[in-house]
């Protein structure tokens, strides 16, 4: 039994069609006790979403928008994306059979854009501003009928739920809680806090964990609202930011992530473009888990606000990993990561070198 | 209870250490609706082994040599490599708090590269015959003290077996049964195929399915023994073909390959790179799985050999899917790849003539 057929009870599906699955969920739940030993913290644990069939966790939205679109007899279904959701569209438009348009900012990586091209779907390139393209997007799908499965679709976070679900499932006792994921345009997290209020609503949990979403710097509205103490959040002109993924000025979950992060007393931070490269290269080092910068996001912000408030340690934490590095190779703190160019005849010579 | 546990009896493990572990196995099996309707094949799946730590089969193998490793007290590790082996090694030596160096091809894309290197290996680009490179490991690692856990260590095998055993408990019924793979040293094919000796042995399985090992033209030593009918394979000089990750001229598993092929009449063949290519787009188009070029040599075979022999509507077939595609994002079949340029002011006029 998969994932979502186990929490189907939990979600606005009637039928679950193997043949639109592509092996998501189930991902694994790491102890890291290097880092643990290494920065003085209580157990802390990876939830690691890169283990999904496009390397990210936004497969667990598309699965559920694309299982409501064949509900819906809907044949055109559409993204708008910096990369990992219109990769992650593209793929399972492809297991559908669905035409499938994929809108991609201008500045995507190469990586990112040929992993979407590869799998058949129209792909549109576009230079402008991309929270007004997320609004754009859904006129053009009127006018043309197709389904635009954005960022902050209902059933996409209904299918971001079920990473929470699992969580709740992979942690063995109830105990004081912190949950730290990235913030770009705030579905996820929204997922994420619905699937604890929905384990409360049927008794299930008595505490909701205290949610902790992070944002880059560089672009940053709602971390800055949630600062300033304001109830909306006001969109940014100018983004710039290594943490591409989320990097949406005009976030469309915004007011809601920050009404139910003030609801249940969670946090809205941001970290810096050096706070998170530091953070994405001590986890690769230290733990083997590769990462995009926008998802070691979620250990820069543990880093940081462990530099303001004392963690318990009965406490426990949990970092949501949302995507692989591989994705963005170009964007990495290569200052400590050294290529030796030897020959074959030389080999010996070298490696006498390097291991005195 | 992870795959490791499940299968411990079968390997040479003692213990199973949770902080060695990555998440790796328990990869999907998906069955390939659209391919089989689209080329008229029996049941076909793909048991996808992108599900991994570092999106490739190596982990497999790796998990299961730093394991014994660090059961005999061996604190320095290292691999030859081609790129998918270097990233798992590095990644699986840096959760393992060991040294790691790792020896890679000159020619190695820079998504490999930089994927191992990002886990802090002492890292060693090397321009010479990779054939002789992998005895040379041996040599080096003996003056050094360092596990060289090449592509046919004997606990890396142990962890290919495991593949084999998962394949086993998701095919629901005992009938017979393809199972094809990549061939590159041979180590991976030589699990599979001991995996299936032993649940034999243990009375579990009646039949070995008949597998069938997948070269590449430009590379195929092993084919061209089968061929031939020889008992031995010739080390070739000069490989050339877009499927990188299986390019062993000199592949260590060969002759035991061969001799175990021959007992279980499998097959192994040989793919053209155009062959290649065009399976790599077809899984991707019509199932949503972007592999390697490397792993779809094992569709390219399939599609080949269906037209010499036909198979049995009673048949079922199984592709290892190795790698994902996202490590080596240059080559690709981008004749049908189209990435239209737009600017959100005109879009509507875009979309318009795109939807016509």
């Amino acid at each position: 039994m998969n994932s979502l057929e186990r929490y189907q009870d939990f979600l606005p599906l009637s039928q679950i069609h193997p043949n639109l699955l592509l092996g998501e969920g189930d991902t694994p739940f790491l102890r890291l006790e290097t880092l643990m030993e290494e920065f003085d913290l209580p157990d802390t644990f990876a939830k690691n979403e890169i283990f999904n069939p496009t390397a990210s966790f936004k497969d667990r939205g598309t699965v559920t928008a694309v299982h409501a679109a064949k509900a819906s007899g809907i044949e055109r279904i559409g993204t708008v994306s910096t990369g990992n959701m219109g990769i992650s569209t593209a793929a399972y438009g492809a297991r559908a059979g669905m035409k499938t348009f994929v809108f991609i900012k201008k500045d995507t990586s190469i990586e990112k854009l040929f992993s979407a091209g590869v799998h058949g779907p129209i792909l549109l390139r576009i230079d402008g501003d991309y929270g007004k393209l997320w609004h754009e997007s859904f006129r053009i799908g009127k006018d043309h009928g197709i389904y635009f499965m954005n960022s902050t679709d209902a059933f996409r976070i209904e299918g971001y739920k079920v990473i929470g679900f699992e969580i709740f499932s992979q942690l063995s006792s109830e105990r004081p809680t912190y949950i730290f994921a990235p913030v770009s345009s705030g579905g996820h997290l929204i997922g994420l806090m619905k699937a604890y209020r929905e384990l409360q609503q049927q008794g299930l949990v008595h505490h909701i964990p205290t949610f902790v979403g992070v944002q880059a710097q560089g672009c940053s509205p709602i971390a800055q609202a949630f600062a300033a103490g304001m109830l909306k959040y006001e969109r940014v002109d100018k983004t710039e930011t290594v943490a591409q993924s989320i990097t949406n000025p005009d976030p469309p979950g915004g007011n809601i992530l920050l009404k139910m992060i003030r609801e249940h007393e969670g946090i809205i931070m941001d970290v810096t473009d050096e706070e998170i490269l530091t953070a994405q290269r001590i986890i690769a080092e230290r733990e083997g888990i590769f990462c995009l910068p926008a998802s070691a996001t979620a250990l820069a912000g543990l880093l940081k606000l462990q530099k303001k408030q004392k963690f318990d340690p009965q406490d426990r934490i949990i970092l949501v990993i949302t995507g692989s590095g591989v994705k963005n190779i170009k964007v990495l703190d290569k200052s400590r990561m050294k290529i030796h160019d030897a020959s074959l005849s030389e080999l010996s010579k070298t490696m006498a070198s390097l291991t005195e």
